[in-house]
């Protein structure tokens, strides 16, 4: 039996702070040397953060992570270190450094570049094509980063039939509902079918419209799992990670399945590290248990996350919002006010004429609740000076949606004037559903830097408000913005379903469509209004230059708007 | 010798739209049987439109391609064409379909899959391992797609080897200034290495960002053009080609050659096309000769398919304009005039204090030169209201950003109630100098629909305005307009100069940084300013929320905003 201390650094990286990400990495460093761990290991692309885009097309960039690199190495004494980089030699390879007591050993380059959804891993890398087994001390590890382990007859296998006990899979995996238990059912089968342990280390922290959610796994190779790193928090995990029995040569029948895997690949069995491991007794680590977020605690944490490292690692340190007294709002500010400290979160109350008295104690009272500070301004006597300068123009013409957006876009101007005067970020309070079918005004309630919960369908807003009430045990968030109907106040008597039909029917209809891509037929044997449905569709494919111009925010669901479903503008493609 | 009478449709498709696509289709087979051509050909995707983006992840729309090809199949009688759509196998493929006579004789997959810049191909498609020469009443054609014919060892080498003596290759590639001088140069060096006729076919039209420039090419075995079709126009150019010698069978030299090209590929002799060429003497096709446009004219009139393309393919059929007397709002609005016809063209003029009596004279004197509609809407009284309103919260406050920015916001409403109340499409004015550093107000100047000169320089915007002047042989565009001192006009004496270096010194700064991704040192060898260089450089780095809001505009230079430049937003890189 062999014995190997191995520490999960996961870090929140920051994309392009090169400096700074070493930095961070270095003093993991240290921590796990103080923690007498044999082996660190950081995500992918931990140097550079995940993911880097166009920065990555700068050859300036790619030196510069490449020195940084070299930092880390030298200051990586007295232990083993894997840390994802990008490596070069004519083109780039999103590689992980395997580094030994200050000496760069080996790269490896990741092997397969996902592409698809949020991913463009095409536009700069170019595919691995080595698959090397390390051996530390006798101990025999193989190293592969991200979408590697999701191919069933991918890097871990091939690392495995040349003699691997272990798996060490680096990682920047961006959070959905739903991806942990995704996640543990696809490594607990890999570790099964590779006989290995594997230790999966994830990125946490925010950035854009993705957030990472830490959660790394250790898994043994019965598949069972034996180590968890925290969610949405950044941490250093340490485990001692048993070896079963001898480490073997690769036997004839490995060799002869190596050869119908591998094509035009190579495999190398047996990279000898100069051994790190710790010598004699050491005090056993405690392994701190921790359980699984429930759905919508996991979605509240992401959408906390999300939310405090787009405005901090941006620069910013106070926010401001635009409180109608409705449920959107009211989640929206909730959140900021976790993320960010009430004292950073300034509320805004702009009432019109059609403004109800509701909407004011509503607004005041959860704003009151959360301990955050609302001002109130009035927006009705700038919308009659904009109609007197109408009035020749659009003389004779009837008030329509025209009237309804410009309210919206005083209010925008207004949140937007505080943005600029006293530096605040404005977040937009828009949900999934009115992002899908247009239910929302540009230039209006679409204008901020931030659209916090822009991929939370509308019925999911009601279930995270209502968690969130539970978790403290008292209503944070006033009982009546959760039952009453919502209205966009922009007109007398108006109602969100005088246009869109009620929200839990439109939601299964915007998943089906927008997430799933279900054909117009499949979608009536849900919902059989064909005219609704209809309607519905009609109403998303239009609103696509909307969604061009909307602030980022954060991914929840397995797709979202932004570069995880690009559709084009100009499109007369009719599914109905 | 053989003589095959061929026949490019270079034609217009529209995204998604199927059934359209399909008849235009139809009804170019239908031109090109009149004129007796042996073979129709059209550009890639015609039957989708190029590019469908997420469109592709629809198995409905894949269906529905496929049904659109078989219609198409039926009515190509008595002649043999070659069509781009999406080709279904479990995967996806970007094809081309062979059809001889009303029958499907063979799909050739598209090889090399651009990813890089605007593509995303590898998203959506596999590609093809299989390269297969027809023989059409003796002569051997081989077919490729786009990408594929920018390969030195690609399939037009391989289908040459094979015994190609002409080579069709459909496209849909994207303008860009220069553009068409690369393709010629690439392939008259590929006629030549191939010894074979290269018959060039590309789409034409516009679509969201890009431009597709049709100037369709013929080239002969000796790399001269002998045929060309025209830039930004859609039209069926028809040609007889003269094919030299009898064909022969694939020598051992070559098959030795394929060997090493091949790898995992194939190459197929001889699939033979039941002959479709027309028997008897016709009729010579005459050769129109076409001469290239200058640089000038090919942007101005990509600017102007563009925007043609955009607003009607959209729905619309009039635009409005903010005119501020200034030379970025003159080209737009003489473009849109020129695109869309000057009775679909609105101006709105929108002083405030700082307005000059010249800006006004200007924009007055250049709407009436166009024969363009124009309307003054005064600002200061909503924006005496607005700052009424922040009295309280701003007391004590200085005058800054928030001021100018809210003017400009206030432009934006006006011209979007306009939109709203008339169904009119925004135009914004912004150029690239000013869409690269951010000196632009968002939901103010940059509020609208589509951004017409997004992708172009300042220096290049006074360039385009003065050819455009000199085509008429008129100031159409006041010449004041063109000679006094830019300025935004939002607070007293302002110029362009106050924040940003002089145009002709920022643009190739931006050129290098932007499009050319120097590094720090190497932009500092062209301009020494090191603070200047430094300062633009922080600006373009900051700038990236806005641009992310941006209205879609024209690409026209090799790297464009929007899906060109992929940046992330939350960046702390720092190249200086």
């Amino acid at each position: 039996m062999k014995k190997l201390r191995i520490a999960l650094a996961q870090i929140n990286s920051t994309v392009g702070y090169l400096s700074g990400n070493a930095k961070k990495i270095c003093s993991y460093i240290k921590k796990a040397k103080m923690l007498k761990a044999d082996i660190v290991v950081f995500p992918e692309l931990a140097i550079t953060g995940y993911p880097p885009e166009d920065l990555l097309l700068k050859p300036q960039f790619i030196k510069e992570n490449i020195d940084a690199l070299h930092e880390i190495r030298a200051a990586a004494k007295d232990l083993s270190t894997i840390v994802g980089f990008v490596d070069r030699n004519q083109v780039i390879y999103n590689a992980a450094a395997v580094i030994s007591n200050g000496k760069l050993v080996d790269v490896y380059h990741k092997r397969h570049l996902p592409n698809y959804g949020v991913f463009d891993e095409y536009r700069y890398f170019k595919p691995g094509k080595r698959f090397p087994v390390y051996n530390l001390g006798g101990i025999r590890i193989g190293v592969n980063i991200c979408e590697d382990i999701w191919r069933e007859k991918g890097p871990a296998k091939i690392q495995s039939l040349s003699g691997a006990e272990i798996i060490i899979n680096i990682n920047a995996s961006p959070y959905h509902e739903g991806k942990l238990s995704i996640r543990e059912t696809l490594l607990s089968t890999r570790a099964l079918e590779c006989r290995a342990v594997i230790v999966y280390v994830n990125m946490v922290g925010g950035q854009d419209e993705l957030v990472f959610d830490g959660g790394s796994l250790i898994i043994n190779r019965d598949g069972n799992i034996t180590g968890r790193g925290r969610q949405f928090r950044e941490e250093l995990i340490v485990a001692d990670i048993d070896i079963k029995g001898p480490s073997q040569k690769v036997s004839d029948k490995n060799k002869k399945e190596l050869k119908t895997l591998l094509q035009n690949d190579e495999y190398i069995e047996n990279i000898k590290i100069p051994s790190t491991l710790k010598k004699g007794q050491k005090p056993a680590v405690r392994q701190k248990k921790f359980i699984r977020m429930s759905e919508n605690e996991e979605v509240y944490n992401a959408l906390l996350l999300g939310t405090k490292d787009y405005v901090f690692k941006n620069g910013f340190k106070k926010v401001v919002i635009g409180l109608s007294g409705g449920v959107d709002s009211a989640l929206v500010t909730t959140i900021a006010a976790d993320a960010l400290g009430k004292e950073n979160v300034h509320g805004l109350f702009m009432p019109s004429a059609y403004t109800s008295k509701e909407s004011y104690n509503d607004a005041y009272r959860h704003a009151n609740n959360l301990g955050i500070k609302i001002v109130t301004i009035p927006i009705d006597s700038i919308f009659k000076e904009y109609l007197k300068m109408f009035s020749k123009s659009f003389k004779g013409l009837k008030t329509d949606i025209t009237e309804e957006n410009l309210q919206a876009r005083i209010r925008g101007n207004i949140l937007m004037a505080f943005s600029n005067k006293f530096g605040w970020l404005v977040l937009t309070t828009g949900n999934k559903s009115e992002m899908s079918v247009g239910y929302a005004t540009l230039y209006g309630d679409m204008a901020g830097g931030f659209a916090v919960i822009k991929d939370v369908p509308k019925t999911m807003v009601y279930e995270l408000c209502k968690w969130r009430n539970k978790k403290e045990d008292r209503d944070l968030i006033p009982q009546r913005i959760l039952w009453k109907e919502p209205t966009a106040e922009l007109k007398p008597d108006q109602r969100d379903t005088d246009t869109l039909p009620p929200y839990p029917v439109l939601d299964p209809i915007l998943k089906a469509y927008v997430e799933e891509d279900r054909s117009f037929e499949e979608i009536l044997q849900m919902e059989c209004d064909r005219e609704c449905v209809q309607k519905v569709i009609k109403m998303i494919d239009h609103a696509e230059y909307k969604r061009r111009q909307a602030p980022p925010g954060i991914k929840i669901t397995p797709r979202a708007f932004g570069k995880d479903r690009r559709f084009p503008i100009t499109n007369r493609y009719k599914s109905y």
